[in-house]
């Protein structure tokens, strides 16, 4: 064992001196680099059974139980490249220099990072990134690039689907838990008799998110298309993040007012009463954009006043227009054996109005998390390493 | 239709004057209360049915649509003491004085609004919140007292619940879905011949959170006790939330930093790699506390300099200590039949270690999500008002 974890952390790179530091230590990299770690960093993740447990790679020394006062005593390069380090408490560890460059600030050559997300306009992705379905199935190289697709693009689309109901939840397991909500663990868009949500009806429905009145929203949504011989009823996808990212430049205040205002957000249902306030433009705490809760037509009620409500309003008009502009959206329509699968904290989605007199139009659907999609993009990209 | 939705506003006061503004209009009520509305949040709230959908009562007016230089003609007290109000696109609304008191930033009389929770300590709760289960099963009003004490104090127990598998996944279910996870619908905590958690040892597990690692960790646990015949295992609480706000106080440098600098959780597995960051405490957009990753044991390498660092640590440090500090927690030992289920993204679980060759000991668990027991208190007191 010489990281504390289980994945794989090759490097060229050697580290050649260490020199000691009130907090720590900085070690200096064949490369010119220099890396600066802390003490209680390198103590508590140094890879002996009694830190780290051996089977599990849990921290087996809790951090409180670590001496206020420890000391790194001395510390030298290993022959591996990597570091050895002896404390006051008694224990040399030492570090795999791939470990280190991977979690170091300075370097953070973390071989686990997600590729990066590539933002679209309707205009800028001339392609759909269609996939077959018997190739998925059959050959781990297709669901690999499906899944990249899902996290790269925010989207990806199965074609030749077996049209039959169950199929969406089979497709959805392959990544992981279904998410279920009151809903069901599957849900079926057509229009029905009760109708229970705008989604069941034959309106238009301009793009937008699902669930954003949960304090979870799904990250992820599957649509297939069971029957589709309606007229009309295309499908709408704009890039949500695309959009903040250029109402972030072109409007800061419109931006500033919706990633920092909370919002309610309020189903309408006779039986169920789900309610969340937070702002719309869900920020991480760097300030890159996490979640939209992208819902035109179930927000509740505001409760602030006059001018704070004036700029609300302002900053949601701004942003929904941009999200029904020309060119904003990608349309096309699902045909039976479709399935699009995409990233629901990302992505709006729409429909055109369809004439619910004519043919019929049979959609069903499931939730996932994108935390499964992360976790199979890294190990794939762990086993590509071994 | 006399509210833009399906609940229930009983008030006992009535709109005496209006006053036109720039930006919408003042109400005066008999109890000399004033409230502001806006022109825009008035209008999008109308109940006509070509605003407000007349079978699921969400928009069906968007908020692009309504012209930008609307205006407000005239405005009136109407006899059921709510407004009328007529629009200059040819619209005359009326709003039930209830609704309006609800959401008014001045009054606020949300009969929504979920009872406020109480924080406590191991030694400011003397009494546990005990439910038999025949009682919860057969008497709403059981049920509904024990939803409440799960979301005022944080958990609640029941007793008597068949020591059998699956009958933690029965009781979840009554407050909506299940959260699945790679750990599986329900899991099992016992002494496993394969440990790929801590959890599945004989250790002493300190308290913690469970899924820190997520990008959504579930909002609810179950843990139904089917075998303890071990010695030690003892079971500790401890409510976080209270633990954060003596903090906030305390150390306001700490809280500081552990609601502002994102942190790393992650998981330590062979086959996954669940990684998510986001400061321990988290924070809603308004500072009230919403979520704790209390994970001693799951947390990957900081990535930040030698003084951020330093600074963490100090303040994990100063969060953790107190956590099992005596009289933080309550301590109690979980027989066969208990079902003990509490708010994960609050309230911090932990067991003491025990004798892993004496006895056996079983629990099964599984993940639910508060927005469920949020909805389904919300319904209950919906239901009180009809």
């Amino acid at each position: 064992m010489d990281t504390p974890d289980f994945d794989h952390y090759p490097t060229a790179r050697r580290v050649v001196g260490v020199t000691l530091e009130a907090l720590g230590l900085t070690a200096h990299w064949d490369d010119g680099a220099r890396t600066a770690h802390h003490t209680l960093w390198l103590r508590e993740n140094a890879t002996d059974r009694a830190t780290t447990h051996p089977e599990t790679r849990e921290q087996a020394l809790q951090l409180v139980d670590i001496p206020a006062d420890l000391q790194i005593l001395s510390a030298h390069a290993s022959e591996a490249g990597g570091l050895v380090v002896r404390f006051s408490d008694g224990l040399e560890a030492r570090y795999h220099p791939g470990w280190l460059r991977a979690y170091a600030r300075e370097t953070q050559e973390a071989p686990f990072a997600l590729p990066p997300r590539r933002l679209w306009s309707g205009e800028s992705l001339p392609d759909l990134p269609r996939f077959p379905a018997a190739a998925f199935a059959e050959d781990e190289a297709v669901f690999e690039a499906w899944g990249e697709a899902l996290h790269i693009l925010g989207f990806a689309i199965l074609e030749g689907v077996t049209p039959k109901p169950g199929q969406v939840e089979r497709i959805a397991q392959r990544l992981g838990p279904l998410r279920e909500s009151n809903f069901g663990r599957i849900f079926d868009v057509r229009t029905a008799t009760e109708q229970t949500s705008n989604a069941y009806t034959a309106m238009a429905l301009p793009v937008h998110a699902d669930l954003c009145t949960r304090e979870h929203m799904p990250g992820l949504q599957f649509l297939h298309c069971l029957e589709n011989t309606t007229v009309g009823g295309a499908t709408r996808l704009t890039d949500g993040f695309q959009l903040a990212e250029t109402l972030r430049e072109e409007d800061p205040r419109a931006f500033e007012t919706l990633s920092t205002e909370p919002l309610l957000f309020a189903n309408k249902a006779e039986d169920s009463d789900y309610r969340w306030e937070a702002p719309l433009i869900g920020l991480d705490a760097k300030g890159a954009l996490q979640e939209l809760r992208f819902s035109p037509w179930l927000r509740g009620p505001l409760s602030t006043d006059l001018e704070t409500t004036d700029r609300i309003y302002r900053a949601l008009r701004a942003l929904f227009r941009r999200a029904e502009a020309p060119g904003a959206f990608l349309r096309f329509t699902l045909k039976a054996g479709d399935l699009l699968a995409f990233d629901n904290a990302r992505l709006l989605h729409g429909r055109e109005a369809f004439d619910g007199n004519v043919g019929s139009r049979w959609l069903q659907g499931c939730y996932g998390a994108r935390e499964e999609l992360h976790s199979l993009l890294r190990m794939q990209s762990r086993r590509r390493r071994l």
